[in-house]
């Protein structure tokens, strides 16, 4: 083979908010398969919030990217050449292949993909890690009753975008917050939430205020910060905050943390943190689920394609400070 | 009937700390019994940190006390008359009775005291609400298992003694958080700790790490603030907080909130606020559990005791800033 593999490595941890010089491009052989062992062709790219973790070496639930080591990321791509049983050259499979063009894998977490009709990159997002991610955080966790009132933060991504979805068809009162009118105007006009709150307008009391007028009967967190504060306000007794995240605090050096804790006590609020990954039994039927839900038009999406695997890390730092609309894939080939 | 009765009432709103010019006492009539009522003189008051909360007219989940109104608080007491066919005088009898010499009741709420040698001012801690909080918050919600680390901050407090003790009962390491080495020496040595962290020390965050030297499985936290944080270093994945309260915060004009909130995610944390009062159906079994175990000496207690009506808002202050040691009562006659 003559091609060469490009991957991107991390260079140094980053304090605060993550920058290019974080990380750098390098040349590699493309390797070979062994024994039991598929080469992958990477067509898209997975960028997700977890990724800053990961950049970090505090204690986590998973290990940091090694300094000089490949970005941990999961990838859609075509198998090239196959010495593994189960798969062959022209699968079509999504695995953890890293921010790089070519990957040897062992099959181990790897999903063949049926691709019904649907793009592969959607493999990625709604019917992938965060769209498993919304519907384990918000059926399992939020357990949200037909009549109640479901808020989602970050609620253009690709995870929010699910939550919402998935809250009408049980049933709920779906409202998002976004950054900005443009994401707004998605969230309800596209992915039919029944309404949504534009952080970025300075009205964000009165504007949440408006969209629950029965209050909230469960906050799926992706943010964290003056908007859970916020939404804190409106909780109603015994509601629920499945924790997905709180990117507004990852590109801070200290964090602002939660103040409002008192509605946590007053309204006997269950928060709990979690992570996809800890679901795994609960994978293939919210992936079938999905896939079913979007071949079906109920569940739609959106996604924000960068090009080229150079333009990897300016399209993650501007995920992680909301550039993106929906899911944000970078295409490879 | 000569006798007047006195009756402390809320003068004002106190919109941080507490003082005593929040408080007046008044002189009232004795009242006398209507159809289905009874008379009770008060002997031990209640004094908790609850109430702080019913000062405040901020929206909660209990109605707060109105301005001239009698604070509200449970108290143990004996029935000097009754037009009620289930108590009669020569009763004791514990209930929301309130900080006053003499109170109506109609018997709703209220339970008679068998009082089998054990004090009567116990009933309104260690085998009263403090200790069925305790019961319910680490049992229910913090589910300890064996050989687990429990945590709990304010120790040396009504509920926080029991809970640490409880842990005890269960099999656990239990460790305390309390102000102070007169307090660390009874929470250790006369309660039965595994160990007890002076946070008034200046070495939290060792003193903390030596403490549990297997992290913290459950935190049961009754203060919030920097303890929690501190405590949330150390919390283990899939750990577990009943939220009690946040004690630290109650004199604060502006909050402080959590800081750590990284913590609640990574170790998937479900952090649950709680209020004893909607466990009624879980009242009887954790009473009688608690009389036994008092009865039996495997639950010990301290009690702090002030001397007079009068000197109830003074002893309610001190307690909010963490003078008392065990349980604050009021000691009426």
């Amino acid at each position: 083979m003559t091609e060469r593999n490009l991957q991107i490595v991390l260079a140094r941890r980053p304090t605060a908010a993550v920058t290019e010089e974080d990380f750098r491009i390098v040349e590699a052989p493309v390797p070979e398969p062994g024994e039991s062992q598929f080469l992958v062709r990477n067509l898209y790219l997975s960028l997700d919030p977890y990724m800053r973790g990961r950049m970090s070496d505090a204690k986590s639930y998973a290990k940091p990217v090694e300094l000089g080591g490949v970005m941990v990321g999961a990838a859609v791509g075509e198998v090239l050449a196959s010495r593994h049983a189960k798969f062959k050259p022209g699968d079509k499979v999504e695995g953890a292949f890293g921010w790089q063009l070519y990957a040897l894998s062992d099959g181990k977490g790897v999903r063949k993909i049926a691709g019904r009709g649907v793009p592969l990159s959607a493999y990625l997002g709604v019917i992938g890690m965060p769209g498993v991610t919304a519907y384990i955080g918000l059926l399992d966790i939020g357990q949200p009753k037909p009549g109640e009132t479901v808020v989602v933060s970050a609620a253009s991504g690709a995870v929010g975008g699910v939550v919402g979805q998935l809250a009408k068809i049980k049933g709920c009162r779906a409202v998002g917050i976004a950054g900005g009118p443009q994401k707004c105007r998605i969230v309800v006009e596209e992915l039919g939430f029944d309404a949504c709150v534009d952080y970025k307008a300075g009205r964000l009391a009165a504007d949440l205020e408006g969209a629950v007028p029965k209050g909230v009967d469960v906050y799926f967190d992706n943010v964290s910060g003056e908007i859970a504060d916020e939404v804190l306000r409106r909780m109603n007794p015994f509601s629920r905050i499945p924790f997905c995240g709180s990117i507004s605090e990852y590109q801070r050096p200290e964090p602002r943390g939660l103040r409002n804790i008192r509605s946590l006590l007053v309204n006997r609020i269950k928060l709990q943190g979690f992570i996809v990954w800890d679901h795994l039994n609960g994978w293939p039927a919210a992936l079938a689920d999905l896939e079913r839900w979007v071949a079906e038009g109920r569940i739609k999406y959106r996604e924000t394609i960068a090009e080229g695997l150079r333009n990897a890390p300016a399209a993650f730092i501007g995920m992680l400070s909301g550039k993106n609309v929906g899911k944000q894939v970078v295409k490879l080939a």
